[in-house]
């Protein structure tokens, strides 16, 4: 599968950075073709402006044509997410759900006439994403992050985007604890994930 | 109750700048005290850079000698929150979530040294606020939003966010089904929130 890996975190050196590198050595190792958005190195603009909010109701009524205002930075985001048939975002978990950066790629991205169409208001998606593997690191555990915290990025990203636009197959790989656990844990979650690319699973 | 208000919403003729003035009408008819942040006029940048990453492993360790890297925006933003009793946030629900604006509000203002201090790992508190108001607008409906998608306002932000740093009075007034609702309803809300603003509520 053609794979799209979005990318957030504006230190390279952090775990998410090692995650990124175990994602491209498996795609590699599987002779997949990939492509790599890094949000944080293109200084994407995350904020909606008044211009995007006027472009994103043109584009639910008129489609393509009225996509004229959004960022360049965005019109070339359009055609890496039209190639892609499998959608990788790797990303911190911060105060218990994504940085400001992934959300506005959410904002400005899954947009209409470029991630998906309206039809009757429902959305449906336009591009060819099957599968969508969100990848995490926060150092909440597990159960505290489902228990009070109610799995927000679930709700939000898996649920509440991915899911709305009509794609099914989302995966949502968190990493919890990642301070704590021990040096070995992280070396093997790191193994696992670039097997799981290898395999194109 | 001295008011802090921050506000996020790109085009001043929505529902929730409506919400903004119900908010100031009632503070000015109770004679309270307020200030507002306007992120969206303010054009704050909601990015965590690599600085600002820096400043926060900084501010965590040795406090407030650490935050000089932070924006200047952010420098004003920390002398309003020394000075407020209670804060509202009014911003609207996309994607089932806060906008990057004020997530990004979030993630550099409620920081360490300037929202609160680390103490043996747990957050506490360093400001006067010991009311927060949240004031959301979104199109779907209540018990589709609980559940299907978590609540996830309730866990990232009342949950994860200010009760994490110890603060208890936490309300959220959710403005469900905008723009389906009537308009008679949509005036009562705002008449709903003016009264409970000019009668400190």
């Amino acid at each position: 599968m053609k794979t799209l890996i979005v990318f957030n975190h504006p230190y390279g050196g952090s775990y998410c950075g090692a995650i990124l590198d175990a994602v491209v050595k498996g795609l590699k190792k599987g002779g997949q073709q990939y492509r790599i958005i890094n949000l944080d190195q293109d200084d994407f603009d995350p904020v909606m402006r008044t211009k995007d909010l006027i472009a994103f109701a043109g584009a639910g009524r008129a489609g393509e044509d009225a996509l004229d205002a959004v960022d360049d930075q965005v019109k070339r985001y359009k055609k890496d997410l039209e190639w892609a048939e499998h959608l990788v975002m790797i990303f911190p978990i911060w105060w218990m759900t994504m940085p400001a950066m992934t959300k506005g790629f959410v904002d400005k991205v899954i947009f209409p006439a470029i991630a998906y169409n309206m039809d009757k208001g429902k959305l449906v998606s336009r591009l060819n994403i099957s599968r969508v593997t969100i990848i995490t690191t926060m150092n909440t555990p597990a159960e505290v992050y489902r228990d009070m915290f109610n799995n927000a990025i679930e709700g939000s990203l898996v649920n509440g985007t991915f899911r709305k636009i009509g794609i099914d197959d989302i995966r949502w790989i968190s990493l919890n604890g990642v301070k704590t656990v021990t040096k070995e844990q992280r070396i093997e979650w790191l193994n696992g994930i670039k097997q799981q690319f290898a395999e194109g699973r």
